[in-house]
């Protein structure tokens, strides 16, 4: 059996990534999202499990020590991460993770698992990303230029990224990314076992 | 606008690419097919452009000595070949192109045309191909096992193939086939330019 397909999902912030996520998730039961690891006090929005795995910084930091974590990084004081365990267990079941991950943190999994496949969510222009900022409500207009300035310093590291997904309509970008992983799933590169099968059985029906 | 995609399919005599690629595009009615031109006379059970253009031996030499050929080779004294501006036409405006070659002369269209993406389609098992070929009925025992033989002989070229076909049930080799063209629709080595287009953009929205 062939081992599962790592999906790395990137994207300016604002741009939607998640909506497509959890869409493509809702109409592709077999895939599973790898979820973060935080020593950040859980939120009362939010649930273990679903939104972070909250865990102590001991913990954590054990994580860190045992190589457990494909990247972690600190803000504000507190440690996020990818714990590896989860990802790889399920890549080797054969099913296919999908990792929605910011840009620093998805060339550090990249490094470390090179078959993992890039891909990066745009809006058709970049004005949709501050609107769409604007629009969620929840954050200050210097927090959103922020935002926007690392996008703007960030835009470089994109050459990292395989596939570039337009997030213009949901429903095309959902099917993109189905597209994606059916000719992922039939690259060559994960087949070249076959070119010997194929000769060696081609050897016997000859007469 | 971004060019046309050129997609190359080959494979092992039997394996069903011309039945794969006829159901393909009768869903997908914008991929033009490119039509093979031949010195040989038209068959009773053909039609002109459809299975072949056929051309005089002058007119077919005339277009080697231009470098109008993609490829091209003499099968019992006739010439076979791939006219390059039909191809080079339709990407240039934007369509999606098919070649269904042999595997000899799609390398050679490849080695032309770099960005040709390389699908090679398989029967799940090399006897299918016997199988299939024996049939067809159209043929005796001593030219099945000719073709065999070229096969075998021919299966370290399939290393130069992108994508691996197999070809158990058509309606999902039809939907490999899909998914393949909407995921090199998106690499993101098609739209380089975009990344300093949003580096702009970002720059004027930020305040």
């Amino acid at each position: 059996m062939n081992k599962g397909l790592l999906f790395i999902i990137s994207g300016f912030s604002g741009a939607g990534k998640g909506t497509i996520v959890e869409a493509f998730l809702e109409r592709n039961l077999d895939v599973k999202l790898s979820i973060s690891a935080t020593t950040r006090e859980c939120r009362e929005c939010e649930i273990e499990g679903v939104h972070y795995n909250y865990i102590s910084r001991e913990s954590f930091e054990n994580m860190i020590k045992n190589g457990d974590m494909f990247e972690y990084a600190t803000y504000v004081g507190n440690y996020y991460g990818t714990p590896k365990s989860f990802v790889m267990k399920e890549l080797e079941k054969g099913n296919d993770v999908i990792l929605e991950i910011e840009m620093q943190g998805a060339l550090q999994v990249k490094e470390m698992y090179d078959d993992a496949i890039m891909i990066f969510v745009v809006p058709p222009h970049a004005k949709d990303l501050k609107d769409r900022l604007l629009n969620r409500g929840t954050e200050g207009i210097d927090i959103i230029n922020n935002r926007l300035k690392r996008s703007y310093e960030e835009t470089e590291l994109m050459l990292n990224y395989d596939y570039l997904l337009v997030n213009d309509q949901l429903d095309d970008a959902i099917k993109s990314l189905e597209g994606i992983r059916c000719a992922e799933k039939i690259k060559y590169k994960r087949f070249l076992y076959l070119k010997d099968k194929f000769k060696e059985e081609l050897k016997e029906i000859i007469d």
